[in-house]
Order: structure tokens, then C-alpha cells, then sequence
């Protein structure tokens, strides 16, 4: 850590933030220039800021050498993690396409969705039986139902569930049924719910928050692997920007600069990025391109039936178009689309 | 709602969206431009907007013409609503002041600070006994013992209590300690949460999130009322924007709006929104100008030794001065700043 | 256009609206609703907006149907515009690089520049001799001294040359060397600037705005048009958002939005966009996947002696290496990774 | 500037850092952490970074300890810098409205807006003879018969003009004009323009630009202070957010922190700011007790006929409230509200 302080305070000023930074375990090593001292601390065992720091006396900046995080960061573990469950395979050049509804709306509807994107090359459902919305009065889920027809329809296509969970007393019943959970955008700082995530075994996919930096994305991570659960799958979803075109924007950056702060696999989910169906498939694409692992996307058998966000939803024709045009791209990007099976001579 | 559609479409799809409209109890007005179709639809019980509406062949656009809440809105209650609880008093000219440390610490800092604030004018305590961190490894709160603190603190002093709950499950509990229960801006769209202390019958203090608009912010409101819990206090906090100097940028167009479009008191939490003592006194002073209906502000008997926000903390003479200002400010602009008692002769 | 009123106002103020709207050659149409009055108005020659219409008693919103670009749009022209200029040759298909340093800084850096990036495969070269600085202090290019490098650089290389503008009374010089006019994402809103480039018949590269919306870019690319020089290409290069690891937020939904809804052709400049050589590759590729028409990347032959924006620039070597990429990647998005020749036999 | 290293590279690289150092003047202190070398380099005159530094191996991050301004900062001037001219009087204490319409649309709107504002109690008149326009196709403004309207104006009035410039080449007649030129936000970077009014010995109104940091609208001050124009006066017009119910977001804190950084004085734009009426009166109130210097309020005889920015436009009516509720303020507040002349007993 570096402490940038005004030459014009005096000495006294300059002992108490020296003595303040010993007492935390610092050692200090001062250099004077011609209006500013720049303490350089260094040493402490648990590298924390004393609280308070920045508004001693004479204080003008602190400055953090080191990263925030530990346990994500890529300087703990050099490979990247891979995640593993049922037919999906994430991470370490394994590229998964998960797909399907944005709620669970009927057995019918959840039925027709999950053959489609498994015969358009799907590993993983998605489809949400506790759904945040921003009005009290639009359709929250299917709640138990929605996880019983979920297993269903896993029991019928063989395709791993992804399912939020939005309340830390439903984590068990979700987990339950849910072969990965998801954790909205909404809920990315709800650290009571990241704490029980954590204490889970499964994977948990964590969307990245509406307005949230990369470094508090990681952080949120953090929570998770801190309490002992190391399989996590970050998703990047857009952010909120002042253009009104789209939904939100996505950053496609974030996925850069995650899979390079961090070991652990990165998605995109281009569906609510952008709020388009026709938005979709060249957001995908780059998604591959920019190096993500894998896709989170919204296709409904039906858009225009559809209980929540018809308007990005893909029918199964176009999926299977992308699912065509993402196995072409694979290849070229050193990336392995993968199916759920090794294929034989590959 | 009016509906814009693309003449190029034949009449098939025009009627499939008349027979949308109908399904979900519109009548259908047209009017026909040159190249655009509008689609007037009036008359619906439940202003419900048929989903997928958007994605059906020819729809160019969705054009809500009511707002989206309710129960906040100054459409339904035209009067200010007032909270008041112990020696509070918010809306309708009456503007309170709340202050005390980012997290309750130890009894000794409590104790100090609440005698400060109270002797400065103050008639509500905040101090955070959950604290929602953005690393695991920071200082989470002295949760239950923190509570206790709380209560010896309102004994001591009279002052109303202002707390921050983040888990649902521990709403009870925080109630049964809190006049005032305070929900974060990270938990803005918690809606569980929402719905949680939507059952209680206290006054409830809603942060406006990081990134959410207005509507969003008025829609989170919304589910607490829905729920039957009509004494919600809106708090602005500052949004997230690309500036670095300051921790977040304080939003006071956001207040006047709010304060239009709805009925609820809106306060401020200058010290969240800039994140360093020296701004919190001039954007105090606007907030009351701007019509807020009271200040949220962080006071530390020893700032530099806060275990949370020292920057952004006061030390009680600063806060002090404060409340003198306000106090002067006050009969200018018809406010009356409320200290718990009616002034005799007022 | 729509005129949303409030029912609650006399038949006298929906008159004044009414006759306001027959001024500008609208003819009306009514919807009445419960509180809500919708005027359709339709007709007019020139969709001009009556001024001051929004704030007419009773006027609760007014809202636009049709789009306020007309030239730049797919609507007057549906295939796209392929802008050709020596070696380069941009939309239709055809993806063309242009590359070299940030700031022209002399004969020697400029020649190296231009002979490695031609051997990579790029058919453009940028340089600055005009540079737009935030600091006045810092180096502002070599003005006229580097405008006769750059066209050396192009007799020694046959590189197409592309470099800014930041004065209108500089675009007649800058004009005679260039082969494509840059005007910079700070000059994207510089009303005279693009009308005296517009007087042009060289192609204009425009770039995005710091903060500009996709509508706002567009609309700046019609004033270009509007003067009668068709030939503009689109160039993404950022936005600004909270997030400070990087130097702006690449928004590739922009390039597929303003794909759809203009002919011109888009390019990316993931250079400016992120701000580190490291996330450029990537980020390339995922601009030509996401349909972009071309690229604008920095290079140098020494980033460490660069004396502007030395960290975003590739070494030859890394330039190498992402041309090679490109081209493995063009056919399978079907684009043509244009070299400056029609290959035989292709 | 301090330079943050990697240990890990060997101590070639770090001499090589060192020597780039001494060659820009500086001198190095080392630091040595466990995985971490902190560089301190000190006492080069310039202060300049040397190009290049950032992407030499093993350097992880550059920090500036001084601030990149100087002629605008409080560290060269302590007291407030105070601009006069006609009858405005702005900084130290004097608080200054300037009023009047967007555009100047002909001599009779002119004329009866400037004797409003004038009777309202403003001491400078605004309106622009030059506009930019977001579409090519709005109205451009009168250009030279506007301004020759502005002098017109001041002969009828006495008011100060202030009128923008958006041409370099514009500069001298404009100024031939106007008391205050103004440059507008989407002109805060144009770098050659403001180089021209920094050759003026005029006061110069510096809008801050859409989306630019607080730091950056000092530097672009710089700009002009360093040409040798030290009459600059900042305003604060509100920044673009994702917020879509107001025009832009009125950033009240930059006004502090730029009063707090620099000596120029400081005024607010709350009709920009907002895009609404209503909303102008309780901001501008928020700005003076912000410490705003002054105000820049449109005010139009009609708004319903202003043939731009009419719905954000005062009635003279409304203006005449908000000067005296400012009257009453300013004393509280330690303000004066100018009107062009001491007042006797004053």
C-alpha cells in the first residue's frame, strides 16, 4: 500500500499515520519529494487498510498495490477451473450452450422448449420458477411447480437445469432440483444469499450486476469460493448505459478482462444483454470470438406467448442457426463446442 | 398503450394484433399514417400489456401511456404522506434529521455518537449492525450485539433507530429493535425482502439503487405498499457515473421527481453519495434547498478510527455547524426542521 | 407522431394542441381513454415537430413514430454502402484493416509503422499529425510536418492513408494528403467540422462519441450526408461507463444496431476502446464476428518509446498474429479479408 | 509518480524503468514489498510521464501524485477568482443570474425576453445567435442577425450578452458581441477552439461536456487559462446517466468539487440540466446552496412558441418567483445576489 501525504503538515502528523500503519503491521519506507511524502507500506500478513486511514491528518491519497481478491484471482491458480455437471463441460477450451425459456410457464411450454434446444445442440435448460421482477403486479413464477416440471423435463431430454434462486430460505429446495443455480444480476451483492450458495457443492452461475465493475463482480465471486464452494461460472449479462436501443449493453471487455484477472469460467447471456432477438446471434458469435466459454441463451417456442421477455427470445429455428454457425466458428478459435459427449476420433 | 406498426405488413397481422389486444380486454382504435399504422388500445381493467406483444409480426413499438405504479403514485394521493415514529417526523414540511456511525462498533462508540448527534439536533440514530461489504473479508457488523447496542442507545438519548436489514429471515429480529427499517441500495430489488418488510407495519427507509431509475425505485416502493405497508421513506444515495472523485454522484433532479410523481417523503444520504466529509455539508444544504424532506448522515466521534466510511464521516462539531445551517436554511424555504417537539409559540 | 394529453383539460386547450398540430400541415386523430386523450397526427410533408408542442397545457408527452434520420437510414437505401479508396474497401462484404501509431511522431517511427503493418496485411494507415489532447501540455502532433510524412509513408508503402481533423479551416490541407478524413469521437458533435468535411467527396471515418447514442452517431453521419458526400464509415471505439480497468467500454451491440439500421459500413477501434495492447485481440475478433466491416488498430514499432497511447498499441509481431487470425476467422463469418487485390482464382 | 513493479522480473527490466526515469529527470526510490517493488520517482521539473512507461516489462501500474492542472488550481491561487463585466459580478461571495431565451428567435421575442429578465432582476441575457442542432435539419439559429438582436438587446436593457461560439473561425466577430462567450458542452474538447478564446481578454462561460470528469473540464479550462485568458467561468449543466425521465443529471457535487479544486467561479445550468420547467426552480435553489456563483436560466416569453428547448423554458412569471426566493436565500447563505449595483446600506 502507498500512502501519498502533504509535506506541509508536520512531523507529528506523519507519526501518527506511520504508527497507525505499524500498529496494523506495516513496515514504512518514506520518500520525499518536493510537496508530497510517499510512504511505501509494506510487510502486514493480512495486507488490510486501517480503518480511517485516509482521513488522518495530511493524508491525500492511499494508494492499493495488490488486488482485492484472492481466492479468483488467476496468481492463486494459473489454469483455468473447469466446470462439470451432467452433459456440460465449461472452461479450459470446453464451450457449453445452455438455452430455453426465461420462465417456466407450462409443463407444455417448458416440454417443447427443452427438445428444441436439445436438438439444436443445448447441454443445459435454463428457465426460471422464481422470477425478480421490477413490478409487483407482473407474473413472479411457478415457484415448486416450476422446479417439478423442471426435473421433468431433465428427466425427458437429459439436459442439465439452471434455475435461479432468489431468497437465501429457498437455496436448499432450489438446489434440490437445480444441477447449476443461478444467482441474477439483481442479487449479485446479496451477500446472504452468496454466503449460502457457498456452502453448497454444486455449481453456481453468477450473473454480473446492472451497474457492477469487474472487480466487484470478482469480489461477489469471492464470497462464494470463501466459503468453500470453488465451482463457479461468472455470466456476463450487460450493463446499464445511458443508449435506449437496447435493453442494456453488453461488455464484451469484462469477458476479456475476467478470464485474465481470474481462473474460473466465463459466460455471456446476449438474450438479456441486449433485449432483441435479432441482436442475439452476431452478440454470440463475438461472445465466442472475445474468448467466452459458453452461452446463456433465451429461446421460447413461441415468442410472442411468451409470460416474460418475448421480444429476445429466439424461436428454435433461429437457435439452431447459431448453434450451426457457433460449431463452424469453434474450431478456427481453438475452442471445442461441446455436446455432452467426447466424439469419437476427436 | 399504443401500438405503432409497419404498414408494409398485410392485414392478417394487423388483425392478429387487434385480436391480442381484445384477448386482454382493449378496444382498438386505428389511425393511419403513410407508412405507420398507430393502434390506439384503451379500456383495459388491468392496463396489463399483452406479453410478446412486441415480437408479433409488424410492431415496430410499445408505447405505455400510464405510469406503471400505483400505489406511490401522487395519481391516487394527492396529499404528502408524513412518517412519524418516536421523535421523527418526515413529509408535509417536516424535515428530520438522522445521523450516527456506518456500523455500530462497541457501546462506547455508539453511546458517544448518539450523544453527539442528539445534542446536535438529530431525532433519529442510524448505525448498521448487518453490514453488506463488498469483500468477504471486511468487517461484516456485530449483528445481535450490535442490535442490543441499539436499543441501550435509544434508551440513553430518546433517539429513533435506523437500521439496515439484508436477509429476510432476519426481518423479526430487526424489527423487533429498529423504529426504522432501512433497506440498502445493493438491496434495492431484493424483492423478497421487499415483500418481507411489506408485511410489517413500520416505517421503512428504500435506498434508491446504484443504477435504477426512478420508475425502478418507485416500483421497489411499490411492492412494500402493495404488501400493505404504506410508510416508506425514499432515500437518495447517489448514483453510479464515470466519475472517479467522488464515491458515487449525488442525483437531486431525483428528489424533486420523486417528490412529484409520488405522495412518500424522499430524503438524503449525502455522505453515500460523495463518499468524503467535505462535500457532505454543502450537498446537505442543497438536498433541504432541492425539497427534500430530511438528511441521512454519517457522524463518527473519531473518524479516522471508524471501522467503515471514516472518509465520509463528520465529526460531530462539523455536524453540528451542520444542523446550525439547516436550522437557519429551514424558515426560508417553509420547512420546518423537526426536533422531536413542537417550539412553543410555533 | 403521438400527442398524449390528460383528459382533465378543457376542450379549448385539446383545440389550441389541435390547431398548433393543423399549423405544420398534420391532420388529427382522436383516441379518447378514460384519463388519456392520444392525437395520431399524420400527414405532414417535412414530420417537422411543432416547437414548444410538449409544452402546451395539458401535453403530457409526445412521442416520435417515425426516425429523425433519413439518408443514413436502410429505410432510403437498403443495400450497403461499400466505400472504396485505394487499397481499402469497407462494407458489402469486404473487411479491410487499417493500422499504424496513435500520433505521427517522425519519418523514421512512421516509415517502420507503415512497412510492418503493411507486411501484416492491413491496406490503411493511421497516424496523427493533428492530435486532440486533454492536457495542453501534452505533445499535440506535428501538424503539417507529419501530413508530409504521412505522404511519404504512402509512396514508400501504397497504404491508403487516414488521419484526423480537428479544425474546420484545417480540412481543405488535411483533405488533399488523406485518403479518408478522420473526425475524432470529441469532434463527433462538431457541427461546422462535419459540414465542411461533408462538402468533401473523399470518404469520412466518423467516430462515436464518448457518450453519444447509436440515434445521436447516426444523426451526425446524416449532417455529413445531408452536404452531399456519401461516403461515411461508422467507427465504434468505446463508450465511457463506470468501469475504470478499462479505458472505455467497447459496445459491439452498437455495431450490429447501426449495421441495421444504416447502409453505411461500421468499423471497430478496440485500440481506443480498451486501452491495453492486451485486450485488443480478442476484442478484434469479436468485432469482425459481430459483423463489423473493418478495423482501426494501433500499432508501433516500439510501444515503450510511443509518445501517445503507448499501451494500446500492438508490436508488429502481435499485429502479425491477430491479421493471421482474421483471416482464418473471415470465411467462416463469410467476409472477405480484404488485401488490396482480388486474389486469382477467388 | 510512483511505479508499481513486478518482482518477479529480473533486475534488468527494473533498471531499465530506472533509466527511463533519470532520462525525463526524475529520481528513483526503490521500495521492495514480498511480490511488489514501489519506485518513487521524484524531482524532474517538468513533471511529465514518460511515454511508454506503462507497457515496459514488469511495470503493473503508473500513479500520479500531483494533479495534471495547474493554472486553474487553488495550489497556484488561493482566493477566488472574480469575473466582472456590465453588470455581472461572479465569484468571492457575488452570485450573478443570466437569463433569457435558447435561441434568439427575432428582435420582438428578444426584446420582450431580455426586458423579463431584466425586471426579474438577471444582470446578464443569454441567447444563442449560433446553435448546434442535433439533427442537420432543426433550426440552425440567425447567426449575424441574431447577434446584431444581442447588441440591440443590451443597448434596450443594459444586460451583459452572453452568446456561444461554436466556429473557430466565428471567434472574433461573436466576441465583437458578447460580453461572456459561451462554449457549450459538446464543444468542452474542442481543442482549437478553445486555444481562439483564450486569446480574447473576454470572460469565456466553459460548459462541462456530457459525460467529462470533473478533471477534465479543469484541464479544458487549462486550455484557456494557458493561452493567457484567466476570465473563465465553469458551468455545470448536467451529465448523461441511464436516468431517462430528465433530459440529463444535474451533478451538483462536481460544482463543489470544482470550487473546491480550483479558483474559477462556478454556475449552474439547471434548464439543461433537466429538460423540464418544474424541475429548474428547486435546482437552482440546490445550486446556490450548493455555493453556486450563479445561474444560467431560458426563459421565454412563450414557451409554447419557442422554436427550441421550450419545454425546459421559464415563464416570465416563474422567473420572477425563483430571483426573489434566490433574494431571500442568499443572505442565509453568505450570498449576494448581484443586480449590477451596490446597493446603499448594503
Amino acid at each position: 500500500m502507498i500512502v501519498v501525504m502533504d509535506l506541509r503538515v508536520g512531523a507529528e502528523e506523519i507519526k501518527a499515520v506511520e504508527d497507525m500503519l505499524a500498529e496494523y503491521g506495516y513496515r514504512c519506507h518514506a520518500i520525499y519529494g518536493e510537496e508530497r511524502l510517499v510512504l511505501g507500506a509494506v510487510g502486514a500478513q493480512k495486507g488490510e487498510i486501517p480503518p480511517g486511514l485516509e482521513t488522518m491528518p495530511g493524508v491525500i491519497d492511499v494508494v492499493r498495490i495488490t488486488k482485492p481478491f484472492k481466492l479468483v484471482g488467476r496468481e492463486v491458480k494459473i489454469e483455468d477451473t473447469v466446470v462439470e455437471t451432467g452433459k456440460i463441460k465449461l472452461g479450459g477450451g470446453f464451450f457449453s450452450v445452455m438455452a430455453g425459456p426465461c420462465a417456466v410457464e407450462s409443463m407444455e411450454q417448458l416440454s417443447a422448449s427443452a427438445r428444441a434446444v436439445r436438438s439444436g445442440g443445448a447441454v443445459g435448460l435454463r428457465g426460471g420458477a422464481f422470477k425478480p421482477r421490477t413490478s409487483p403486479y407482473a407474473f413472479q413464477g411457478l415457484e415448486d411447480v416450476g422446479l417439478q416440471y423442471l426435473r421433468r423435463a431433465r428427466e425427458e431430454t437429459g439436459l442439465a437445469i439452471v434455475t435461479e434462486v432468489v431468497n437465501p430460505s429457498d437455496v436448499a429446495r432450489v438446489a434440490d432440483t437445480a444441477d447449476i443455480i443461478q444467482i441474477g444480476a439483481r442479487n449479485m451483492q446479496n451477500f446472504p444469499l452468496l454466503r449460502e450458495v457457498g456452502q453448497l457443492r454444486k455449481p453456481v452461475l453468477l450473473k454480473r450486476g446492472l451497474s457492477a465493475t469487474v472487480e466487484e463482480w470478482l469480489m461477489a465471486a469471492e464470497y462464494i469460493l470463501s466459503e468453500g464452494n470453488y465451482q463457479v461460472i461468472l455470466c456476463e449479462r450487460g450493463i446499464r448505459t445511458f443508449e435506449t436501443y437496447t435493453r442494456n449493453t453488453l461488455d464484451l471487455s469484462a469477458v476479456v478482462l475476467a478470464k485474465r484477472l481470474s481462473h474460473l469460467p466465463v459466460i455471456v447471456d446476449p438474450s438479456h444483454a441486449t433485449g432483441h432477438w435479432h441482436l442475439v446471434k452476431p452478440l454470440a458469435l463475438a461472445s465466442m470470438a472475445a474468448g467466452a466459454d459458453g452461452l446463456l441463451i433465451e429461446v421460447h417456442p413461441e415468442p410472442a406467448r411468451a409470460l416474460c421477455d418475448g421480444p429476445q427470445s429466439l424461436t428454435p429455428e433461429h437457435f439452431n442457426e447459431l448453434m450451426t454457425e457457433l460449431g463452424a466458428l469453434a474450431p478456427v478459435l481453438g475452442k471445442k463446442l461441446w455436446q455432452g459427449v467426447e466424439e469419437s476420433g476427436s
